[in-house]
Formats: structure tokens, sequence, C-alpha cells
């Protein structure tokens, strides 16, 4: 729809200028390979669909608890934190557009890596919030020394996006510690901590300028339901309850908040999928480096790979031929490399055979 | 939680300077009669119902559509108009509010009624947009020819809440085609019109500067699905989806996008259950004048009513006592009356027996 935006006259100027997010293709089709948008290969827990469904009754003509009292106590109880330190939304992307409302001021500027999820400078036009890109090294390490300095707002994902990296602890709280005098928030974005990183929420006591953003989009099999979390201090906390009071009283359906809040009971379930994710994780990155793909080295439930020989375009189109989906940025420095999410070994296991052949006809 | 803000260094300047809307109360307990928040007394569709439980299936771990097509399609069939006609959301909260930043300019000040849903200010603070608040006529009624003026930008509700008061389509078209040629646009908020108002969907094609926003969590008795839609000039539309997809990929969840396509579709059940409600009201209406109430008409499913003796402070906080909640707005010139949604016939009953109790004890 918004390939080729109709300039309108009833639009704002900031409605003319943005550049939307494109969120990766949703093909329809059930026999294709889809590892394009880091869904999880398994389902939900069967006892979030059993609580969903018990939740879809005659209660449903009652708006929903506004402040989702259900979920953020499940989520306090499952970190150990307080229900005062835990805001929830419709996804983590909400989350993210409410924190430039409630933490950043139009003409200041914020950083975050220039490599990294493409919604942050979307986010910046739609608010009017200057933003610095700091420049990945080489290998697509963040440099953290270089968010030491003057800024009015800090974003880290860790693992970062798309290249997977994982950043230290102590290097991260470096940073937070150093950015702690001059008031201003750094928001570290964790959607794929759950695959093998270490999250940042139980400093979260000690450093009242951290927040963390959560999803359970990726490791609770959830992408459809909506669902994201942040965590910080009750002050922070309080002023995302501020910016969501004032935009939607109900951002979390009563499905929503039901499915979700059993997404944190059920930890067995969650243990078992996101460990059986990590191992088919380590396992694809060794045959992929076997075939040729340089492979970094990820603690996320996708790779970030580039072939030493066959350019990213024409890997992702001679994959997408078979139904195979991957995703491909066509951004500087990263267009030779593609984006594959985990799927299950049955699924790795079919991209690994549609590589190899792919691979084959240029050897010859 | 918003009683005492506390002044956070955090918080940027807009998050220190609104001021939040507070939904009416959402009281737990299942004895208590709860007519202060405009819910629907009947369950939604059975049909839902069960598209929604269907809808809780393995699919969840796949995003939602972003464009909700099946729901877009459903309601466009409904209204007989084009899908590029439509627009839906979190909610029609969430889709106010991208109104504001697709539609209207910092700066630029746009007009709506000085009693009217309370949160339109509470958008302008968030979003920096000036307005002003034309005033009702002593009896409620919206000044039509006090829109006919210069102005970046209109909302008008209609019916209005939380007077119920219906303005006629003529009067309303006559504005909204004064204001066709300044290039702004008029937000007709039409949230309560399916109890007896004449929408003005039908006139989309002809003023492309015309937007009806509507809403499932009344009359489609799903306030806990938080569905929104807005019926509009295709540029109007593209436009909302330019700030949607700057601010969230997904803000309907898989569930709420299969629950509210069947709302649509069964036709029979809704047909019924409004029928009954607005049956309803206009009994209760005359039941209400018979005690003592002057009752502004009403097309919507509540009453907007002052008692001649005694205040509405009074009864409302006797009510409560009784578990009976209705909603009280304690603003000038309408803190002696009281919104009471229409609920079942029996809560109707129920609430006059006790009204007749209250009221009895003032007179001896």
């Amino acid at each position: 729809m918004n390939n080729q935006p109709i300039l309108n006259k009833y639009w704002s100027s900031v409605c003319r200028h943005i550049d939307p997010y494109v969120p990766g293709e949703q093909p329809k089709g059930t026999k294709l390979i889809k590892l394009n948008t880091n869904e999880s290969p398994y389902p939900p827990s069967p006892r979030v669909l059993e609580a969903i469904r018990n939740a879809a009754s005659e209660d449903l003509r009652r708006y929903p608890d506004p402040f989702s009292d259900e979920l953020r106590k499940a989520a306090a109880d499952y970190y150990g934190i307080g229900l005062k330190q835990i805001f929830v939304g419709n996804g983590s992307d909400e989350i993210l557009a409410f924190c430039y409302l409630a933490f950043f001021n139009p003409g200041e500027r914020i950083l975050f890596p220039d490599i990294t999820y493409s919604f942050y400078p979307v986010y910046s036009k739609l608010f009017g919030i200057p933003y610095k890109e700091v420049a990945l090294t080489r290998d697509f390490y963040v440099p953290i020394r270089e968010f030491m300095t003057d800024n009015h707002g800090i974003i880290i994902p860790n693992p970062n996006a798309p290249t997977g990296r994982f950043l230290d602890t102590d290097s991260l709280l470096t940073m937070v510690n150093y950015n702690l005098d001059c008031g201003k928030v750094i928001i570290v974005d964790e959607a794929y901590i759950d695959f093998g990183g270490d999250s940042l929420i139980s400093f979260i006591n000690r450093f009242p300028n951290l927040l963390i953003v959560h999803t359970l989009s990726k490791s609770r099999s959830l992408a459809g339901l909506r669902i994201g979390l942040a965590f910080g201090s009750e002050g922070l906390i309080e002023g995302l309850f501020r910016i969501k009071n004032s935009f939607n009283s109900y951002p979390l359906d009563r499905l929503a908040i039901a499915g979700a809040a059993e997404a944190f009971r059920d930890r067995e379930y969650f243990e078992e999928t996101r460990g059986k994710i990590i191992r088919t994780r380590e396992w694809i990155e060794k045959e992929l480096a076997k075939i040729g793909f340089i492979v970094i080295p990820s603690k996320a439930n996708f790779l970030f790979v580039a072939h030493k020989n066959v350019s990213a375009a024409d890997i992702s189109s001679k994959l997408r031929e078979r139904e195979i989906y991957v995703r491909h940025f066509k951004k500087p420095r990263i267009d030779n490399y593609l984006r594959i999410s985990v799927g299950s070994d049955e699924e790795m296991e079919f991209l690994l055979k549609n590589l190899r052949e792919i691979l084959g006809a240029y050897k010859g």
C-alpha cells in the first residue's frame, strides 16, 4: 500500500515526511518454509492456548483491566521483581514508541547503532527526535565507548538485530553507569535475550535510568498475540503508564492478557522450546560454515550470514523460487548478508539441502 | 497509580505535562451492577467466541496480517464500501491518536465541543495540537455553525458523549462541505451510532475530508477485544496506515482479527442485541422521567440525566453503596448529571427500584 505514497493535501507534515517501517513479508501458503521474521518454529504452550479459549467468554463484553495486572503479576513472579517495575504493551514495538514519547525530547539527540532494528529511525522521524547512528565495527561489534559521550538517550538491542551479536553485561553496565548522572534513559532492547544471552533485568534496582524491553513474539512463540514488556525503576514505569493512559487506555485485550500470563506460568514448556532452538542454532552454524558461509556468532534465534562466493541477493532469490523465505536487507554494509531465522531441525535440513544445490550450481 | 505523579528526572517534557485520561472504574466483583462504562449487557455473538477459539491455535506463533485484511474485508462487505476505505486499530482510541498524528499539525488549532469525550484534549496535549472547545448550547446541542469558521481540523462525536444527543445528517454535512476547501479533516466519532443514529459512512465518497470512526466495544459487545475502525477516502486511510506503520506494525492480534471479522458476518445477532438495547433505553427514559429526572434525549446506549431535587453526587454515592456503578463527571456544567449505561431490563428494574428508595429518603 505504501510503495507509491500519494501526497494527500489532508496529511499532516509528519505524515508526509515519515518513512514507514516495512515488516518482513507474511506470504500466505502452507508449504513454504518461512525463515524471514524470526518466529518460533514451535507452537505456543498448550496451557496458553487453553487459557485463551477460556477467556473467549461472555466477559469479552467488558473492558479489559487497563493495568493488565494479571499479566504483570505473572511476569513479576517469573523475574522476581515488583509489580511497579513492569509495564506491558501491544508488542514491544508499541512500548518502544511510548519510550520515545516518555523519555526523549524533540531536538535532543539520541544514539543507537547504525546497523540495528530498523524501526528506531522511524520512531525518531514520527516524534521529531534527532538521532546519531553509531557505526558498528567492521565485525559488527557495538562500540560501547562511543555511547559514553554526550547524548540525550540511547537504544541498544542486545543481542543486536540483525547481526545476532551479544554484548557482555560488564560493558553494558559501564555505559549505563557513565550515563547515570546525565539524567537520560538507556533502553536495552532484549527482544532476543532468551536464546542464550544474560538479561540486565536484575540491574534495574541499581540503575534508575535503565529500561529493559522484552517481547513474547520470539521465545514464547506468541508473535500472533502482540505482547511486549518493559522492566525498570518505578519512575520509568510510571512514565510509560502516563503516556499509555494519554494514548490508549486498553492496548491489551482480555485474551492477550490471559494467554501471556499463562506463558509466564508455564516455565517448563518455555525452557524446552528455547533449549531446542539454541541447540538447532549451534548445529546449523557449523553446517553453514561447512558450505562456505561466514557466520556471525549469534545469541538470537537467527543467524546473520554471508557466503564467500555467492551474493546474498542471488541466494535469497533462488531460495524464494524454492519457497524458502529468508530476510535480505538491501542496505549499505549488510547487503551481502542474509538473516535466517532458526526453524525446526527439519526446516533447517531442508534449507541446507537447497543451499547445497543452489551453491553447487555456481561451482559448475 | 497516577493520583500523585512523582516528577521524575528521566521523563520527557511531554510526559511531565500531560494529564492522562482516566477511564471509568473497572471494579472487580460479580454481584455489582456496572452501568459506568457503556458496555453491552449482552455477551458477544456465539459465532464470534467460536471464531476466537478456533484462532487460538498453533498459528499464534506467526505474526498477524499487518493490514488485518480479513477484518477489513468483512467490514467492507457489511458497509458496501471499498477495502481501501477502511482502517482498523486497537480500539477507536488508538485510531483517534493516529488521527492527531496523521491529520493535525502542532501549532494549528483544531475544534471540538467543550462537553464531549474527555480523551480529545489529552491527545492534544500529548501531540502538541492546540484546540478550542466550542461550547454546547444550554440544552447540550452542538452549535454546528460555530464549526463553520477558521480551523485546522474538527472532531465531533455523533451521538455526542456523555450527553447522548444526536446531530442530524444535514447539519453535519453542511459543516463538512463548508470545510471541504480548507483542506482540513473532519472526524466524526460515531462510537455510539448503532443505537438509532444515521451514520455518515455513505458520504465518504462525496467528501474526501470526512473520516468516520467506529468501535466494536459498544454495539458489538466486544469492549474486551479492542477493535476500532475508520472509514474515509483512500487518501485519509492511507495516511492512517502510514502512521500505523511508523508506530506498530501489528496493533491487532490474530484473535482480535478473527473475532471482529465474524462480528460483522453475524448480522442477525447484532440486529437483535442492539434492538433490545434501544427498546430498553426508550422504556427507561420514561421511567426515569416519572421519578423526577430530566433526561436528555439519547441515541446512544446510555442516558444523561439530572434529578430535579437531589444532586448527582449524592445519587451516585448512594448507588455505589448498593453496588450500582454509574458515571459522574466532576466537571463544570455537567457536575449535576449522571451518565447511566443502558443495561438489561433486569438491571434497569433493579436500578429503578434502588433509585426510588434513595429518592424516597429525600422526600421524607
